[in-house]
């Protein structure tokens, strides 16, 4: 692993001469180990979803029932580490700030590549993330609460249940970003047009109905306050997979840590429905 | 103005050869003087404000300047009763079930057209109605309350304030439906996509933030209930400008009859942007 400064002098020359996305995925490459929140404006950010062959097919299937929790944007040949439809030089292996092992629904290690855990039968799935949806929600000057206190997004289980596939099988687990009504609306309008990464919310106004007892609570991320004149908004998170995989018990899995994503060579404009 | 059996004949008549529409109109023109809510499904039915030329471009601006209230859907020249892009044979002075004429802001009679009051300096604004999508969300399965309780819908007066002109001033009305939160996503989705009959809510969930104070006590229509597991949803009303007529004590205009609209040759589809 290369120094911080090293790091961030790689960073600076390769993005002179490449797309930020590709530059972020070098820096990665060679030691970048931090949250890709803000980095390589404008481009999509994915979930990661890493199984063996044996179980891939019920995933793909789990994905296909349950599209707004795990929308896929990219998936690779089994035993390929590349994803050219999401950048041509892409290696999962390595292009991610820092990955998660699994190993009977626990996590492992956090390694900052999984060459050393790469096999033959593995096959990637990348989900899109909200990090797309909110830079559209953000070019409409919509606040979003948790990027302006600067923390992260609270996450919350539900008892809305996924479809399950084989041993993928769990709540639906949703983000919620709170609006005054007429802001609601518009992100209600916003989030349609980009169903690859996530789309319109899954419930508005009643978190109980969706069996969230608190707000203040929040299962993953950090609580965000919801004033009296607000709503909270939830939208299916990319967080299910991961839930869905640590309930399944997998002998072996691996994914993404969370908030260190793969940045992709697509826009997220290119994601917009209309 | 002929017997209701006389009516009923000739509705059945002119159907069997015309555009519902059409026989629509033709029915008014021999007296039928009842509610157009069910009549010729599928077709555009429209409000109507019928003003001197005088005030008419300051009408028009306020139209221009509140669409979500006052969406234009035809206009006829100065003068002139016919409005041909709403119906090739319609005669806005006899096409209407009932009329309303108002002097200094008062209903001074309802009649069943309005050949006695017709002046060549006036000018008829058609702007679009609820009716539209609400076929659009009955379309779609959504259950719409003041019409499985077969009562008018509830509409109040906000503190949400229309942008003025000239004499035309006030606050803007509401329609209220009340659905639960997943059906309401739905529903922004849904009314979005007709701009033309009011388009998208202006408001969920947080009656009071608009003025409302006890949802039980519409200022028109009839009251449905809510229940604790559903939202209010608003949308901005028709009921608008014949508010705004009546505010602004205008020495002379005409309306249509609150729920006996103008049925027009276009159809709610046609009004879809995408």
């Amino acid at each position: 692993m290369t120094s911080p400064a090293t790091t961030e002098r790689l960073i600076d020359r390769a993005a002179a001469d490449l797309l930020p996305s590709v530059a972020a995925r070098l820096a990665c490459r060679n030691g970048m180990a931090t949250t890709t929140a803000g980095v390589a404006d404008g481009f999509v950010q994915g979930n990661l979803a890493i199984l063996p062959e044996s179980l891939a097919a019920s995933f793909h299937r789990f994905c296909q029932l349950n599209p707004k929790p795990c929308p896929i944007i990219g998936m690779s040949d089994v035993g390929d580490p590349r994803i050219p439809a999401l950048g041509l030089d892409l290696d999962i292996r390595t292009d991610l700030p820092r990955y998660r092992v699994w190993r009977d629904g626990e996590v492992i290690e956090e390694p900052t590549d999984i060459m050393a855990h790469w096999r033959d039968d593995l096959v990637a799935f990348v989900l899109g993330c909200s990090f797309s949806f909110e830079e559209a929600l953000m070019a409409d000057e919509l606040p979003i609460r948790h990027i302006d206190r600067k923390v992260r997004v609270p996450m919350y289980r539900t008892n809305i249940a996924c479809h399950p596939s084989g041993p993928f099988a769990g709540p639906m687990v949703v983000s919620m970003r709170p609006f005054k009504p007429a802001d609601a609306i518009r992100a209600v309008q916003i989030t349609s047009r980009f169903p690859a990464v996530h789309g319109a919310p899954v419930h508005l106004g009643h978190p109980h109905s969706i069996g969230i007892q608190d707000l203040a609570k929040p299962d993953y991320g950090d609580p965000v306050p919801v004033e009296a004149d607000e709503i909270p908004v939830f939208w299916a998170c990319g967080v299910t997979p991961q839930a869905v995989i640590a309930a399944a018990k997998l002998p072996f899995a691996i994914t993404h840590a969370p908030g260190l994503m793969l940045v992709t060579d697509l826009k997220n404009k290119q994601l917009a429905v209309l």
